[in-house]
């Protein structure tokens, strides 16, 4: 069993969860075996949005076929 | 006043914000004087869970009775 | 353009997103341009409050004027 | 010359020095031209494997093709 | 709007700058939608090449189609 | 004698020299003893502007009046 | 479930392996419920011992019960 | 042998000498065998003690017994 | 409550907690509720000064007002 | 007593124990007091060498004379 | 083949690539087989110097002979 | 001019302070140049001495002739 880690950066207007629940949904989108993620960074854009954007940088583990 | 620190995971299906609670809820079931917590660590664990498992690994900080 | 950044610490009773919030509400109060704000780091008060006070410390990014 | 980094993962029942070489094997099934590696994390899993799994979180650098 | 981040290393006879950038134009020639880099290292290669081979492993962010 | 440090990110069209060169002029037109800077990050710029946009984040340290 | 980590070194006059295994076997003695372990550091002790001796700090994480 | 390291906070109001010597003597006053001390963070208090209170994170390492 | 951080170079011809000292004394001279202190870096200057010049740099947190 | 640390990159084909072995029987071919050895980094060479060549990146601490 | 590294801060008054060749430049001068350089630190030095001084502080990796 | 970095291990029965100095008078006695150090670690060994012993290992920047 190895693991391959990809680094993936969600968003939402809601809150940091949902930024990373954003990055998980669209790993799982085209990786059958997502299996844990670790937060790398948080921050919130202001300038070029309406409202405020939730961000999360996370890296995305899944389990490579053999 | 002499404070220790001592490191827990905490766990939530719900969010990043009660995961840290969870460890917090748990330190002070042993613990009289539980001061702080920091964030050391943001995750979420979703192949061995139902649903998505949001981890908090904090660094809980007490005052030690002389 | 050049941006300068500032280090505050929000706070809030509620939830980590809330205290990011609390610190970008002041940052605005006082600065025309911010753009966006990376968190340092996620902490919680114990002690010294009544429930638990969550605490974001948060770079703030603004734009210099010319 | 332009080399891109990926993020593996490799196990081994016997070893950190098999862990690493079973991250480089899996690299060399796909990859042509892997030039070296750069050990991240060591680790070892107790709780859900028979014995002891000892893991090597790995950048493993390759050439890409022009 | 996801995000994703992959890790190149760039090279130049001439100076960083044309390093990053030599991993910026290797980045656009099979990505669409890069939007910013970071520097991670900078070196220098001196043994095995010709004069001096200036080094920059960037990591690429561009955004994921939806 | 006391210091006191800020933190800018400066740009340029043209490398990360000249980035780091736009923060400290920015620096010297309000702050009269600028002493040195600490290059903090190096990135570029690529989908929101023209080309390619140099930045550096740096720390100004200059010297405080007493 | 809450999992706690403590910080432990241990020491083997063979191998880097070893040394991280003393750390999980004293572990084991006195917890039920050991889950993984990170390696923090490696070094080898050279001056006060016979030959030398592989050292590994790691952090071990079991499950606290409830 | 192996070897456990604890966090521990130690004040002081007069230098950080004493504030880490303030948690070696705690740490002694229930530990048999402490081998040596490592300074993890400095830090002053100033609004909420008469004063200025000095504090010193270190880890302290000890002997298990076995 | 919202703090700010600032980061201050204290020096001294006599210690690194004088070095400390001297950057809060400067803070509290222009800032009303300073918190507490966090230290970042110590030096000593060596050549440019008569003896040796102690030099602690510091992150200053205080309380903006509201 | 006063320590000198030096950097030094040791090599072996079979292990990374035998990598900074490699490193600390050179240090002891001009060194007479060496003490003990941190690891700074490990990886594998792959691309240059017959078959993997592990390396170890250590931090060799020796008692300077007086 | 052992590798030592040295640290070397180099100096320019036109770019930062000119400063890390200024270290490369000085290394050579007494070590025969310099294989590459690491970038450890940039930075600029403005007010003991005629106009801006660019810095580099690199670290040097030469082979040791046998 | 070129500086040239060193990384030495200070000790002294007294303070921190003292320790930092045992590391700067001894690189004066082979060294003609001594610029600055800065503190990369503090500790105290209690076990192998009497008493405590406070150490500092610092780097030691010196100016290299040409």
């Amino acid at each position: 069993m190895v693991f391959k880690k990809v680094t993936l950066i969600g968003q939402s207007d809601e809150s940091f969860d949902a930024a990373a629940n954003d990055a998980i949904d669209r790993a799982e989108e085209t990786l059958d075996n997502v299996h844990w993620i670790e937060v790398e960074e948080l921050g919130v854009e202001v300038a070029s949005v309406d409202g405020r954007q939730y961000q999360a940088e996370v890296e995305v583990a899944f389990e490579l076929e053999r």
